[in-house]
């Protein structure tokens, strides 16, 4: 299993990142750790609280600012053979002055516009705003999000293969819910499933009966019993690194064990999830799809239970653009990537969600988690 | 084992925080998940791309604004038992603009100034800060280190007792390096060992022969043979949240299997350390430290070898102030923990790094860890 796509790929990303930049008059991009690097590297690099910093000008070659104890780890990924210029700094330098003059700023222009990757934490922003007191910040998602929320055919190819991997995990759920058993159990057991299929296990989340409500509880010592409606909601990271996120909801021992409010509610909910994924289609906005599912929960009487937006981008990230809910105007184009996962939440009582990767494709989209919907 | 300090102790410090906000001018702070949350209210709540804000103004009671999906969570620690307003928010809504109405501003201070909690990531900043283009913002930590930066008892103990853990892992680690055993063998085997005395594993280095020369490495596929000498550098995380953290060197197969100049350079490493850490007492700074380990290695020809800071500051995250490097001015006092571990790298060949966590004394310094570090 590949952990990165080839040299080329990246140097395309970054030629597009300077050509958008270009198109929206930034000085150029300055981006820590995390998906964006990944994104745009393929490093996976993490150096803790020291300064790590991609420093991509708008024009020319992008200098990777890294701490020298950290230097051993670049080779680990293509970055190395990028071609970027290279600068590592010691304990007591002051790197975000490197990063600053790495962006070589033209002398002409005064108030220089920098965009931040999303990852760099207060510490690095203020130190760099510090610096460039004339200039004008803004989030490098701007730029990056306009090449990420449209997923190419590789990277479609690898969140197909974390469906498939999820979906297979999911096969397995109904024999590890048994009377009995705790949650905590269950998720232990959850977990070295999802690292038999996938390359790291992203969350866990096993909510049985007033756990359930709480959309994001993780798993406790509660101990299952016999008609407990179940949440669980899994997802695993592929050697790539792209995720797998899914969720069906269970009833313990059977369905004729269960509240029949809560088989009602239930109802309500896989019709609302069915429509909001039938309305997926390019043209449509995210807000659109939100109001879809979100109308039906809400004609039924449950709208005050759905307390969360329907769904979220997916990538390199768990969560990311497009986000799915009330006043996104984003319009839905073929590639894009996300959940559709409306939740109805009882205090105190039960809860359930159905969630489903869905990637829009010419003419509407493709369910990339294919497990039944129906209660089991 | 306990997971929290009692309310009090919460409620402490963030009058303390309030106190010193009020000193320095600072019209409140916004703090997001992690150490600093943890620090001030024992919860370990994390949101995601969502944020979650605790806002303490100068005067009055703090607030917390969380995503509403999350507020299931804040049940699990002191958090709720704190008497803070709690406001939670829907996706859709703004939550910058909430975080910023909870601080309560006055209407005639023209320019607030604000602090941030480092772990805000550029996203919430700016977003926080686009809604006060007038205010001036800081980082938290000017206010918060003051008091996390020098342990309490309570604190002091559970270091005490994290280093006694990672001891007891590192009395094991001679019989598992054997020779024909990959160093992502050993790491297996660490990470069960380390579970075993800890909550959760932080992080595990099995660095061999010229895999030790890269200080952040983590293991490989590379297989030990009689002779290499192996970087181990372990920690965890106890149940309240703080660290361990210790590195000794080891020889595979016995010293007399070693390199003679690997010998002669552990030597010098061996002194260096010792002398750093008998420096150590209330009253010299920082950079003293630093210069004590630095000065010893480089008159023995090592210098340019030793590629970091001394030390590190250790308590709710892995890395904090105070940090022993070259320029901090700041002076140690009692209760502050941090490490000691100078480390020298010949590149491509091999390396050593000796590590130890002391906390200061009225006096000198406490070791918290007690293996041999002699080569073994």
């Amino acid at each position: 299993m590949t952990n990165f796509f080839s040299t080329q790929v990246y140097l395309d990303r970054i030629h597009r990142v300077q050509m958008l930049a270009q198109e929206k008059g930034l000085s150029g991009l300055i981006i820590g750790s995390g998906a964006q690097l990944i994104y745009l590297t393929g490093s996976r690099i993490s150096t803790h609280e020291r300064l790590l910093a991609l420093v991509i000008p708008a024009h020319g070659t992008p200098t990777l600012v890294l701490p020298a104890v950290d230097r051993g780890d670049i080779a680990k990924s293509p970055l190395a053979q990028l071609g970027f210029d290279i600068i590592t700094w010691e304990d007591g330098e002051n790197p975000h002055h490197i990063a600053i003059t790495a962006l070589a700023l033209s002398p002409t222009t005064t108030t220089p516009e920098i965009a931040l990757g999303s990852e760099l934490s207060a510490d690095h922003v203020l130190a760099l705003m510090a610096l460039l007191p004339h200039a004008s910040f803004s989030l490098a998602t701007s730029v990056l999000a306009e090449l990420f929320i449209a997923k190419d055919s590789p990277e479609i190819a690898d969140l197909r293969f974390a469906g498939e991997a999820i979906d297979r995990v999911h096969a397995q759920v109904p024999e590890l819910l048994r009377a009995g058993r705790t949650e905590k159990e269950v998720a232990k057991d959850l977990e070295q499933l999802i690292l038999r299929e996938h390359k790291t296990v992203d969350f866990v989340i096993v909510g049985s009966a007033e756990n359930g409500a709480n959309p994001h509880h993780d798993f406790s010592d509660r101990v299952l019993t016999v008609g407990d409606m179940v949440v669980v909601d899994i997802g695993g990271t592929t050697a790539l690194g792209y995720h797998s996120d899914c969720t069906r909801t269970y009833i313990v021992g059977g369905l004729e064990s269960a509240n029949p409010d809560a088989l009602a509610m239930y109802e309500v909910l896989f019709q609302a999830q069915k429509e909001a994924v039938q309305a997926v289609r390019p043209g449509v906005t995210a807000h659109y799809i939100d109001n879809v599912a979100r109308q039906a929960i809400t004609q039924a009487g449950y709208g005050e239970y759905f307390i969360h937006r329907t769904g979220h981008g997916i990538g390199l990230s768990t969560h990311e653009e497009p986000f799915i809910m009330a006043g996104n105007d984003l319009v839905l184009s073929p590639g894009m990537a996300f959940s559709i996962e409306p939740g109805i939440y009882i205090p105190h009582q039960y809860g359930a969600r159905i969630e489903d990767i869905v990637v829009v494709t010419d003419t509407a989209c493709e369910l990339l988690n294919n497990q039944p919907r129906i209660l089991r």
